[in-house]
């Protein structure tokens, strides 16, 4: 996936970059961006389950998530003067999205393939954003 | 402004309609779209001044804040099943975004019209976000 | 309304204004703030019917036409060194999803209010963003 | 990167997948989820370059190609009831503002490495749409 490189090219290329560890921040905002798509991915194809009706609550879940991941992932790509109590507050809230919406999927991993998918994608990304968390302090 | 009224009207027409304060809510929904509109607003015509040098962390700031504005104004929007724990977090990563935006709006207030709305509308935003994190408890 | 009236200022305090009729530009940036609410929050509205099949494209079409409606009224909103093919695009790019979106909601809105309303909102939408894109040339 | 792969494993666990060439839809999805991201850090790597008068017009293009982006990958991830009209007016709409971006971005290539990086990836997102496009029909 040449995609995600030429992110991680951009950034490098900025003249003053973050003074985050680079791997932790990377990692964040590559499963933010996963994770807005698997959201986006998960809560339309719940969409067209027979049983929607018990797929509400996870559609509704990884539309919010999707949107706070989309934020994220933007917020923490950004390195020219960066304000760390943003940071922080964004990947907190993120991560809570993720936990939220991951939780759902989960209870629906047995009889949905994409709310299995999904959950791993939104644990993935919950994770990333706890680390960036600690090393923003 | 009749456009804001119709999302409220869309939004009483909801079959479970949200259980939180209506009033706040609203306010806080108003003024998450509005600060994301004087944010993008802010950061471009920042762009356009020439002592950009002394507004780039302006413009990154109200780039973040109009991001998070966008999608904590989305999430407060959906009634259907609501999480209480994502809610918080939205409302709390957006006060955060619009303090920060705003404490440096106010610093060049004196010099940018522009600057001194904007963060006359990030104070109003964080108000709202700050009474309803209260409410959600 | 306050929030609309803020960010029309925040717009007529740039240096370089759009050389875009203000009445068009302002009541098309309106209208797509207020359509991407009302998409998002007919959507959701929907989700919580309890003839929900009936609605799958509805939900659908409404997710689509409110990340559209959000695209082009964050550009619009940009004034600084404006690119009239990329304005062109996002309006009429724009009035198709809310002609298609607002077609569908017409069909429900007979049994659903939160339909009716939202297919009026994008009718204002696609007529804002038609009257625009002629303006644009 | 694990990100892109799980994207398309909960597309392909849709039950009613996208009836569009699948590696023509993977590939738009996937350089538009890119070019959101080199958009966004090259906007801010601009900002952090002593020569940003020089780069306000790249920002402000860099600014409305990643929001056309992401509102464009939101839409293709879609899978349920598509409509032929929306999705070909959003890769439209996306590949004008590649190529418009793009452009500019080409003109600061041999003095900002990230614009050059920007460059390549807007170049690529924009075949994809055209790509894309011309199979929608």
């Amino acid at each position: 996936m040449p995609g995600t490189v030429t992110v991680r090219e951009v950034m490098e290329a900025h003249r003053t970059p973050s003074p985050l560890d680079r791997d932790l921040l990377e990692r964040c905002i590559t499963e933010c961006s996963e994770c807005a798509g698997t959201c986006t991915s998960c809560a339309d194809a719940s969409l067209a389950e027979p049983d929607i009706l018990e797929l509400v609550r996870c559609i509704r879940l990884c539309l919010d998530c999707g949107d706070m991941c989309i934020a994220t992932g933007r917020i923490l790509t950004r390195q020219t003067t960066p304000d760390p109590g943003v940071l922080r507050a964004a990947v907190e809230a993120c991560a809570t999205a993720c936990r939220v919406s991951g939780d759902e999927c989960e209870r629906h991993a047995a009889h949905h393939e994409h709310c299995r998918l999904c959950a791993e994608s939104c644990r993935r990304c919950e994770e990333a954003c706890d680390a960036l968390a600690a090393a923003i302090g």
